[in-house]
């Protein structure tokens, strides 16, 4: 065969590394110190930030949350810190290797997480090693940690130093992992000298770590001091700053005390005499930051701020909003939320159902090997995983069961009480009761700033009895930058067919069916209960593309589909959530609990999509035209 | 995992047969008894056409154009004759087997071998049954073949009967082949009688035959009647009558007579007086098919209409036209014509380069066993096929030396004399010597119809040197049943981006590199010139889609790609034809020759596609700029 005789010039087409699926956003294609190499090259400024794992199950749940918000601002990586004595590997919610992996695999954010290794053993940390591998971690930072007990003693057969743990993950992972280490701008408080502590971290470099965070410190000019002598006995790989904004008198004093760092005269002044004023320290603290971040942008030397969370919100969000590079219209490569783990990078279609469920569905598919290309009909393609996520942290409601009740009624009285409820969460109108109605079984948030587009007609089709749970209007070409329905790189235009989704009682689907006989061809639906008698006019099982993207110089992009066969798994996670989430919140043979579940056993879940994309979405003709017919004196 | 709990209902998520691509066209994946089993159901009427091997290499091209021209009309199925004196198996351009493999795998069209088993060995039989299975043909007509010498005699362990090749092809074979045989309206003229005719019918369709065409016949009550004696014995499969449209005096003479047929008096009466009046005996043959087909088809009783058209188009064309189901418009299942071979089913996107020389295409990938998703650049990915198409028949110019010479200049005097050529092509005016231009090495048919929407501005460009070989206007979302731009199933939209192909000098080239700069990302370049000297701003080597539909309940398709990779195997074709189609004309070392020669040698194939797809085509901007640029006195 011919090679085309034309490998001079800029293209070879042999050894091309292309993928086998579009490639919208190279980030996710990329390891982090390429990602960091990039950025650096494109002169980008970037932050990221620390986070320890939390106590609690709740506090977990809000953590989470956390990851959510915070990630929204661009971080280029978060890390989640490692304590030995809280059991860091385990399975438990709250253990650094859980947060960490719910933090890439849920939260789609690139994640390093800590190690450390004195007083373990070779065969304990290969297991974390390997374990934090299959979730699909990348990153880990290589720690000594802190000895037990008050003296140091080395281990002959141990892990006595973080060059240790560099130089074993490299032999027994090879290039797998990403290796960050720590650097000590005032040198490390055990070390013989500032000098014996920089030709440490150099051979932490030898040993194969690629990047460098440093701990904490109150002045610019100390990192870019420890900067210049780290380039000078020839370290060359990114250094990154650790910043702390000092957010409170005791939790200075706190870290303080465990780095053995001095906190410099200066600073102690302001804060002693506003030491019980939480506000004045927390604002003090964030001026400091943003004038230290700003010296060392200055520089020229840095690129990248690491910043010490201590798992609070406010303060490094302020300064990082002081200081232009928290991201204030996150860009979104598809419109869903990607996930980070490494076998995920090629996934780039969904259905549409677990829209406001992203989590659930990854977890649901996390066995998966393979994702469909849109389709999930033939047979090689894999099952759903079981429903028993209801248990699990991340996708549990972030409201406890008395503020649910509140928002979804102590005492329901019948359906229409039902109606209510939902017709609350779309107005954002306080309830009967007074209390708005912020989430609901099937959605933790309250309504997308692009649902909010349809209200009007959501609330007048709730209040009848269409209890809508997914929706989106049709888009016929706007730019892929615009703020509410634009996803993808710039200069290409996205489109969407108008969907809708609800739960509603037999006799509206009787009227409905009659109804959508006039609409055939145009609007594609898919009728089931909870038994699964399933009514459709969808051709052959196939998915119906209801978003899609055109850029320059790619193929196609349809990240979300209406797929027949998933719907089925959807329906039960659907069905269930009655139950779970609502049902269970009153007592059992309750008329409360009675009416949920009738519901649940009686109404049928419905999706429409409009296929004419470039025409006005008839799908609230076709819901006013059902309702007609329902309240037609001879209903034929 | 969990199984849904939900396999009641209308769909079974786990043993759906769903292919793994899109079905826009379920005629793709249907064998040929289905498609008429689903014709027969919907009540459309439909046709076949029956042709034979042609005996000259000269007549095969023709016929092959012919298969195209009717093709289009919409013939369920054709059908090539095997001649066993004309080594009917064998790799000739003019053998049956080899005229049937054209037939499917280069004009798309649901084609039947025949085959004759009478003075063949079994290997004989299943080695030419292996070759068309190999070569992608999917239905045989088994017939018996005529004895060589006058009399019959049995062969004791050859084939004897037309049964026994049906019994050979199930038995090797099994379900892979659709069968056909022949029925006999009248009986055949060796059998004992009509009743032992029919059973002999019988035994066919038991071994194993899927359906029946008959001979031809005179009179429709000769067809129904056969058909109601069959039906009576237990016949129930579907029988095709066999439609002879009288078309000269002496093929139905030389008909009768190998079919021991007797014409019926009447028309005898009205053909004797008119013999030697060629166009008033086919008029009268039209006319007589045309109120027989009507009586057999207002009899219920028939659904399809089989022609022996004697390798000629115009009787048939007329009655089919006449009778109405002739295809006026016929709907493009894709924007490129379909290749009729089973494992080329899944294929639903090639690179735009070859548009206009589909066959060339088929031609260099027949050997691939998968077909890319819209992506040529990974390693998996199989090579184009060599360069040595030009001496296959089926993409020999229509047009001989002379009549190319008429068009493209019987002596060149420079570059201008080229680009005059182009023009005219374009315009569809005469050249200097009043000789239209009518192909071109790069397209041999007339501008189409879609190409025609841009004829002033590529003629305007052709005549400065800029020579256009492939185009596109873009589409922004226009019906899928426009008559110019439309494919694919009713109810979807149909777009495109702007494309512009063409070779040009290497002063334009730097010219229009220049412009091009105001214009990244908008427009996206590939220049390349023989030697594969290659400048793009492509992103990594991804295609770029450039015609795509959106259709009801279908997940998106997107059938056209400008494909970096494949676009260096285009290339070489692309220089290759200005030689071996056009300078070959002229004698080595004469002027004409050279001429045609430096352009190859220096000139670059550009291809250019405008992103902003909803804005009007910049590309003529482009060019216009370019020679701006080129124009003005300070060229900078």
């Amino acid at each position: 065969p011919s090679d085309g005789g034309s490998s001079s010039g800029s293209e070879s087409s042999k050894d091309s590394s292309r993928c086998s699926t579009p490639v919208l956003d190279a980030d996710r294609h990329e390891r982090l110190r390429e990602k960091m190499r990039r950025r650096q090259d494109a002169g980008d400024k970037w932050f990221s930030l620390e986070f320890f794992p939390p106590r609690t199950a709740n506090a977990a749940v809000n953590l989470i949350s956390r990851f959510d918000r915070m990630g929204a601002g661009g971080p280029l990586f978060i890390d989640v810190t490692w304590h030995p004595a809280g059991d860091p590997g385990s399975d438990k919610e709250t253990s650094s290797m859980i947060i960490a992996n719910t933090a890439v695999n849920y939260c789609g954010l690139e994640t390093i997480l800590h190690m450390t290794c004195c007083n373990q053993t070779k065969d304990d940390i290969t297991g974390h090693l390997q374990k934090a591998k299959r979730l699909g971690l990348k990153n880990i930072m290589a720690l000594r940690g802190d000895p037990i007990g008050e003296e140091w003693e080395e281990e002959v057969d141990g892990f006595n130093y973080a060059v240790d743990l560099v130089k074993h993950i490299r032999n027994e992972f090879d290039d797998y992992f990403d290796i960050c280490v720590a650097g000590y701008p005032k040198g490390h408080p055990e070390a013989e000298s500032y000098e014996a502590d920089l030709r440490h971290l150099k051979e932490k470099v030898l040993a194969g770590a690629d990047f460098i965070i440093t701990q904490l410190f109150f002045r610019s000019e100390t990192f870019l001091k420890f900067m210049k002598d780290c380039q000078a006995i020839g370290i060359t790989c990114p250094i990154i700053p650790g910043i702390f904004p000092i957010q409170g008198y005791h939790s200075l004093r706190q870290l303080v005390k465990l780095s053995k760092l001095e906190v410099p005269q200066e600073i102690k002044d302001v804060i002693e005499p506003i030491k019980d004023n939480d506000a004045a320290i927390r604002n003090y603290g964030v001026e400091l930051a943003v004038s230290m971040c700003r010296e060392l942008l200055d520089s020229g030397m840095v690129h990248g701020l690491h910043f010490y969370t201590l798992n609070r919100e406010v303060a490094t969000t302020d300064v990082l909003k002081r200081l232009g590079i928290w991201k204030e219209d996150p860009r979104r490569p598809l419109p869903w939320a990607v996930s980070a783990h490494p076998k995920r990078r090629v996934e780039d279609v969904r259905p549409i159902f677990w829209a406001s469920r992203p989590k659930s569905y990854i977890y649901r598919t996390q066995e998966w090997d393979d994702f469909p290309n849109g389709r999930w009909g033939n047979s090689s393609s894999p099952a759903f995983g079981e429903l028993k996520d209801y248990y699990l942290f991340y996708l549990k409601s972030k409201s406890p069961r008395e503020e649910l009740l509140k928002m979804w009624g102590e005492e329901l009285t019948g359906e229409e009480s039902v109606f209510e409820v939902f017709t609350c969460y779309i107005t954002g109108e306080p309830n009967k009761n007074g209390h708005k109605v912020t989430c609901m079984p099937w959605n933790d948030d309250p309504l997308a700033t692009e649902t909010n587009l349809l209200k009007e007609q959501l609330e007048k089709v709730n209040r009848r009895g269409i209890l809508t749970i997914n929706s989106q209007p049709n888009i016929n070409g706007k730019p892929s930058t615009d703020p509410i329905v634009g996803w993808g790189p710039s200069g290409g235009y996205v489109f969407q067919k108008a969907y809708l989704e609800f739960f509603t009682s037999s006799e509206i689907v009787m009227a409905l069916l009659k109804v959508l006989k006039k609409y055939e061809l145009r609007v594609n639906y898919h009728i089931v209960n909870v038994k699964g008698q399933n009514i459709t006019n969808a051709p052959d099982l196939q998915p119906n593309a209801v978003t899609w993207g055109i850029f320059p110089g790619r193929e196609i992009i349809q990240p979300t589909v209406v797929d027949p066969v998933s719907f089925l798994s959807w329906k039960d996670e659907a069905f269930a959530l009655w139950i779970e989430q609502w049902a269970k919140l009153y007592e059992e043979e309750s008329p409360s609990r009675m009416i949920i579940q009738y519901i649940h056993d009686n109404y049928y879940l419905v999706n429409l999509v409009d296929n004419d994309f470039p025409l006005e979405n008839c799908l609230w003709q076709v819901v006013d035209d059902t309702f007609e017919l329902l309240n037609s004196p001879t209903q034929e």
